[in-house]
């Protein structure tokens, strides 16, 4: 069975999209720990991160990297921080999370409130400035 | 100055090694938040690791994977996860931590505690098992 991201990459269930190429995806969390929380995901459907290929896995954190620096230019946060756990859902992802504090890196947090509209529009603005 | 990472890495402060290579040093974390807690660190001192170039940032994903599974062959964990943060000391380092539970990734715990004799045991163990 396709993981839940398989089905979000393949436009089955709707996402916030941030960017896509070839090999990864990028959306906003729907359970953001901070504005523009963002999950990275390689298209390929690997459970564990540290099982991911070399090539594609290293890939991985320069697509994250990009992601990162559009999440800058539009959030004011101190940073971007990066968490994987891979836990919750068996397709490996990369957290990014533009912090203001260390504590909001933090899975066990509760999720910030946004509206689906607020979503969107962060979506929208933060896609335009990715450059891949 | 040089931060406290380059001192560590020339050897002119000591750490408990598990890896190294011409690019990246890996040492036990000395607060670990879980048994085998360990940072990955590029020898380049760049601050923020979304500063680090695209070569240099893939490449400490793939030299993450193969400390992570030295780690996991030693280390009885569900996975090690990943952690960025990056405001503690300014030269970029990625965290590895072996975790049983999601709730062990979490910056602002307190450290476990292990003797230096037992730190310097595990480093001698998982530095046996990577293969870079």
């Amino acid at each position: 069975m396709a993981s839940i991201f398989t089905e979000i990459i393949k436009g089955e269930i709707p996402s916030y999209k941030i960017a896509e190429d070839d090999r990864y995806y990028a959306f906003l969390d729907i359970r953001p720990l901070a504005k523009g929380h963002t999950l990275v995901v390689p298209k390929q459907e690997v459970d564990y991160l540290f099982d991911v290929e070399d090539d594609l896995l290293g890939g991985a954190m320069i697509f994250a990297k990009r992601v990162a620096k559009a999440l800058e230019s539009v959030i004011d946060c101190k940073r971007v921080g990066v968490m994987v756990i891979g836990t919750e859902v068996p397709h490996a992802h990369i957290h990014l999370i533009p912090f203001q504090k260390e504590a909001q890196i933090d899975i066990t947090r509760k999720p910030i409130e946004m509206s689906s509209e607020a979503m969107e529009a962060l979506a929208a603005e933060v896609r335009a400035k990715v450059a891949l």
